[in-house]
């Protein structure tokens, strides 16, 4: 007996598996051959499943930006785990120390002094100390420390403290910016081994440039990145990858085609969000290369093309987001297409994990 | 014993029940003073308990967008829904007709040939006809028949077909667009009801226009409106609202002073959304007239501001979001906060029912 195909209603996130695999794969190879550790951020696919086949292929351990992410993905059994993001209150340092007793390689970052004072005090009675590594902006302009001496200081500070253990250097470079890191870490790093402290680990990251991530004679140890397992039309704008490497698609509707040239689809702001990134209109629209998403309310996404376009109501179109990790936040499930075309939901496990 | 306080981890969206009450019961009473029925419409806030408090306070029934919303709504004892958009696909049109049988008075609408005959394919065996009114785009150039010839001949189209009744005209009007409304709504029931056909409802809508909002001889029956409920930056800076009104707010903390005009915030576009609405800048910072909330990344926000605004590392703010609709489908829960200061979490019962 054939089963009756599954239905998608629309709009959905459909990924395609064997797409993701070859993702994950070509980029631990990449880094195997560049003497990097690569240490993926799952914020882009909140997935056990996802994070799991990255561990297999190779990775070292994940990144996480927020505890509830790392809580769900101990739950689900992956153990080696940095948080790259500023820890701060009582509530969250307790949650922080509750998951480092079950985890076997926790670390975090900090780029001030209360950061590191707070994690100190939350550590100071645990079992083992919390690696802290120290955040440094070479560029970037989100997080981090603002010189390579501000980078040796807080190391010292991390190293003075109980509770907590100097882990290492991490950034998140600005595009195009890899030169940039290589000239603060090569400092910093060398600063803070004057002051006879290791510095074992220094962390890069980014999938716009991914391509070019190189250890530099061994000063950069590690490569964190979290798009390119899904890629989008950011990447493909920017030449990092291709259309057929894009894994996450959005499939929708049209719902009405109010007048020539225009089609009003069911997916809108809420499931593709105003992401531009830089680019114009809300996502590709495959094989509909003069079609625009020019406009998005909530739930209604309008496409202008021209009118031999021959979009039409009922139709099901496929788009790939300007940014898939705000997009595969969107929803709790998605469908995960198998390379023979078979369908299966795949929960989003860490959607909405805000804090 | 005094409860210890409830901390609430940020990035949270805390939403103050008074003022949520005080902004329905405002609007119900515009609306009874103008003979209107009120159809609020619950994309905003996606709660059971703010829909009931909406009939509660006089609204005829409610708005959803999606045929998920509506039934966490019928779930949760909301019985007169009008899912105003158009309904395609036969696993939607299955549900559809599911909920119909299992709710008091619910209603369709459609703009296109395509739409209307699926509807009474799906309806052509059930116990009660399904009321469809016609969408009709009288200057928000999203979905809706184009002329009042147009939304005459679908009505006829509708009368005409089993499973399925006429229920009268429905718009999502441009900003400022009252005028055209009339204008458009007056020809299409004129035309419809020489065509022996009732029409008993005209129904139009949208939160910045609201305080236009008159039945203009019994012409217009109903309003719906969606984000007045929780109001925001955007109506604010439409002259809709006040900040005193706006009832959601992103409570954040600054995770990071990395230079000295600048704070790193825990909330960034997987709360926040990017949602411009035209403004400038992600969201009103409370209390902070000149900080600017410049940038966001998914889980950091970049407030500028002067040297001596004075956001320190650890501290919280309150933001007022520049589209609350969008910013309360991010979250699982929110904060609901009493008047007299007590927190307690409410379920966003529909968050996320994308189809």
């Amino acid at each position: 007996m054939i089963p009756k195909p599954i239905e998608i209603e629309t709009p959905a996130l459909v990924i395609r598996e064997e797409v993701v695999l070859k993702n994950i794969d070509r980029f631990q190879r990449h880094c195997d051959d560049n003497g990097l550790k690569l240490r993926p951020h799952v914020k882009t696919h909140k997935c056990v499943h996802f994070a799991k086949a990255q561990i297999a292929a190779g990775a070292t351990g994940i990144t996480c930006q927020k505890i509830g992410e790392a809580e769900v993905m101990v739950d689900g059994g992956i153990h080696d785990i940095l948080i790259a993001y500023n820890i701060l209150g009582d509530g969250k340092l307790g949650r922080l120390r509750s998951l480092a007793e079950r985890t076997k390689a926790l670390s975090g970052v900090a780029d001030n002094d209360v950061v590191v004072d707070g994690l100190s005090r939350a550590f100071e009675t645990a079992s083992r100390p919390l690696l802290v590594l120290v955040e440094c902006d070479t560029g970037g302009h989100r997080c981090g420390v603002q010189s390579p001496e501000r980078a040796i200081a807080l190391s010292r500070r991390i190293s003075a403290l109980p509770g907590i253990r100097f882990g290492g250097l991490m950034t998140y470079p600005a595009i195009g910016g890899q030169r940039d890191v290589l000239a603060f870490m090569t400092l910093a790093k060398a600063g803070i081994e004057e002051c006879g402290i290791a510095c074992p680990v220094v962390s890069s990251g980014g999938s716009p440039d991914m391509w070019h991530a190189r250890s530099h004679g061994g000063t950069i140890t590690e490569y964190r990145a979290g798009t390119y397992v899904f890629n989008d039309r950011s990447l493909v704008e920017r030449a990092t990858c291709a259309w057929e490497d894009c894994a996450g698609r959005i499939v929708a509707t049209v719902v009405s085609v109010p007048s020539a040239g225009k089609a009003i689809i069911d997916a809108g702001s809420k499931i593709l969000t105003t992401d531009l990134l830089g680019l114009d209109g809300f996502g590709h629209v495959v094989g509909h290369p003069h079609a625009r998403i020019a406009g998005l309310n909530e739930e209604h996404g309008t496409i202008l093309c021209g009118p031999d376009e021959g979009l039409e109501v009922g139709e099901q179109v496929n788009i790939v987001p300007n940014h898939i990790c705000v997009v595969a936040n969107m929803v709790d499930s998605a469908w995960l297409e198998s390379g023979t075309g078979e369908i299966s939901l795949l929960k989003i496990d860490a959607r909405g994990k805000l804090s």
